[in-house]
């Protein structure tokens, strides 16, 4: 899969048109001296923040993770509600 | 600028290889009914998240925003110390 397929915007539905949507990626580029791999944490604390601006739900939150040449990739993809 | 040309890896120096790169990609996707643009606040507190795991200069990080096809776009390019 290319690095390039991670970005917004996907094929959209007619059900999901009406309806907002954020998405963050976190790429880190690997070095060759390693170090802790801290991306699950930040992904939690990431969420937190983004919760204080709008309502995310916890079925809303769409998580993947990816290794690709040299690079950790996380990518939150966020269905807001309606009415946010 | 196609929205492809956000994620990592770009061009490297010489002088770059050997640093750690972080970056952050925030999408939003903008419905009809508009809401408040909370990107600038979202990107300062997403940054406080990363500065808890690796230690970020004020320098280090460079901050574009960019609105295209329907999507307001925040990047975040952040350049990790050698000795994190």
């Amino acid at each position: 899969m290319s690095i390039f397929s991670y970005l917004l915007p996907k094929k959209q539905t007619s059900a999901s048109v009406a309806k907002e949507r954020l998405q963050i990626i976190v790429a880190r580029e690997r070095s060759s001296r390693g170090g802790p791999d801290y991306l699950p944490q930040l992904q939690e604390e990431l969420l937190m923040v983004v919760r204080k601006y709008v309502p995310v739900g916890q079925d809303a939150v769409n998580v993947q993770v990816d290794r690709e040449s040299g690079c950790d990739i996380l990518e939150l993809n966020i269905t807001l509600p309606e009415d946010s």
